[in-house]
């Protein structure tokens, strides 16, 4: 069996809990962060340098990668792995939250999405069956149903709608699979804002026996407090014996309540984003390293962090590199992102194998 | 002594020839490529990457650091090489070329050159006392003297002037120099095209006993058999012991018929900024990565070639990195670029140390 899901240690006050994932390209030690690859790079990092970050698992874009240079190339290059030099564990999401976020001109039927391409404007169909069928061809080892993302504010019967559309596209991408021996579908939660959507929405996945479970929907434009809610809710519910993963969720705070609400990965363009603008994570904070009173700071970013910029350089010097807008800033502040959020949940992960999730991080819930 | 110079082997054919080089910071074995690391930064490498390429030693701007972020910060970081992680041999150059080159507003006087900072319009005055000043506080292992930079098609009495300038300004460049047990600094032969002016500008500097000498003015905008001449009349006249430095010139074909002379020492922008412009040095030649021949081609960049990009990706992907303007694409180019024209030179010098540098670089001459 090319994937299996062990779990190795449950909190005692929360229902925070520790995994060991087996894929084809190798363990995933949950809870973890996943950077965010977009079009088969994860922005300003080589693979050799992302691997020091400690970064087990990577997603890359469906979406983006069938525009440019589209899965065709990248399936006679070997597939993504061989493509972009990564020999770890990948995830590609459906391309569904990106045609819905991004697409101009986009029309949903029930056969699947049409929308204008924003590179070339030619008029694109996704389908269920289209969805998969290029991750198919891109070859990762955990590929995401195609799913209905309504906007953050949708009413009930929208959502409602939605959902179940979700689920009907869900059996189509099921039997669409060309790969299910070395590449696990994850079906999606949708559901909105509606406590009794999300849970039918589970209810209606289990029977499915799925290799894991996404919850969707909760990322953009919603409230902390609200994605808490929901996430508390429609975890629990999930079965216990498969990955959880919380899509789109990169915070410090949202990622430490929703482990403790029991889910196992994470991904988000935080790191790498902030990163690009000069902003550094560090201890829970945001740091602007453009700001003056970095200067003269010849002290590490974080004398704790293991990162190559923290063993290597100064504040002073990632100032002027930032000030001087030279792409080394943005490359050690995005190195130095990423290996802090994933070092974030692989302490997380520590603090929960010795009983003490609460103890250490429970000031965050 | 921190500096020495062995000559370890000349050419049968040619002024050629194959040095040992000692420095504070290490061994630079000649004839060498040096890259461009202008505001203490080689465009888009980290100096572990940088170390990997062969590069033994590197520029940075006196200009551009002064600017930004002043050397006062640089000193109080513990000097250039622990600011900027590059724990080998440094060059600064003397800023005259930049301030000539790049400000607006310039005045020349005997005592110096004022100009408009592009930064925040202030009025800056560089003189070789002020420029020998900064190169101290920045601490490199060789470090230029200030020379005034005639434009290239300036006439014979104006670039007589500048020489002998160039010449008064050495001197008061010694006199200020407060390191020389660790700095080397270097003189520079001006002279424009007009070969008597070269020939005597030599002459001037011999007496003096450098630790090494540079040729200028002849990277911009001269036609290449222009620079053949005036560096194949020049280089001999140098003092045999001595490292020869060619300033600004690092493209294959200049870089052999200066080494054919007796140059031992390039810098150049071209690998960096050619690599931001999705265009690689391969064999000789200029390849536009973002061309469509590229997209489906999954062999390496250059077989032949053990730099990271080569050894890891396939033309394919840096294509699809180019056209997306990803990051990694302008860092992977500028890595591959900079390590082909270290290994360029690296290459003439064992040509040259088996006496086969005319039958193997021959054509080029």
């Amino acid at each position: 069996m090319a994937f299996s899901f062990q779990l190795q240690k449950k909190c005692l006050h929360t229902q925070a809990r520790v995994g060991t994932w087996s894929t084809p390209h190798g363990l995933v030690e949950t809870p973890r962060f996943m950077p965010v690859g977009t079009l088969a790079t994860v922005k300003g990092l080589t693979p050799a340098q992302l691997e020091t970050t400690g970064a087990q698992m990577i997603l890359a874009n469906t979406y983006h990668l069938h525009l440019q240079p589209g899965e065709t190339i990248i399936e006679a290059a070997g597939g993504l792995h061989e493509f972009m030099g990564w020999n770890g564990p990948i995830l590609t999401d459906s391309g569904g939250f990106q045609v819905f976020s991004l697409s101009e001109l986009r029309k949903i039927r029930e056969i699947g999405v049409t929308f204008r391409s924003p590179r070339d404007g030619r008029i694109i169909e996704l389908t269920p069956e289209r969805s998969i069928h290029i991750q198919n061809a891109l070859g990762a080892d955990v590929i995401m149903a195609f799913d209905e993302c309504p906007p953050g504010n949708a009413d009930y019967d929208t959502v409602a709608a939605a959902t179940d559309r979700t689920y009907r596209w869900l059996e189509r991408c099921i039997k669409a699979h060309q790969r299910p021996h070395d590449q696990a579908l994850f079906g999606i939660v949708q559901g909105g804002i509606y406590p009794k959507l999300r849970s039918d929405a589970v209810s209606a996945l289990i029977p499915l026996d799925l290799p894991g479970y996404a919850i969707g929907g909760v990322s953009v434009g919603e409230e902390p407090a609200l994605v808490r809610d929901i996430v508390k809710l429609t975890t629990p519910l999930l079965p216990v014996s498969k990955p959880r993963y919380l899509m789109g969720v990169g915070t410090y705070k949202e990622m430490v309540m929703a482990i403790a609400s029991g889910i196992d990965l994470f991904d988000c363009v935080i790191p790498t984003r902030f990163g690009r603008h000069g902003t550094a994570l560090v201890a829970g904070e945001r740091w602007n390293l453009k700001n003056a009173q970095f200067r003269e700071d010849f002290t590490p970013l974080d004398p704790e962090c293991p990162c190559y910029t923290c063993q290597t350089f100064s504040r002073a010097y990632l100032n002027h590199l930032v000030r001087s807008q030279e792409m080394l800033g943005y490359i050690l502040l995005s190195l130095h992102n990423v290996t802090e959020l994933v070092r974030f949940t692989q302490r997380i992960r520590e603090a929960i194998l010795k009983d003490r999730f609460t103890q250490e991080f429970g000031h965050w819930l």
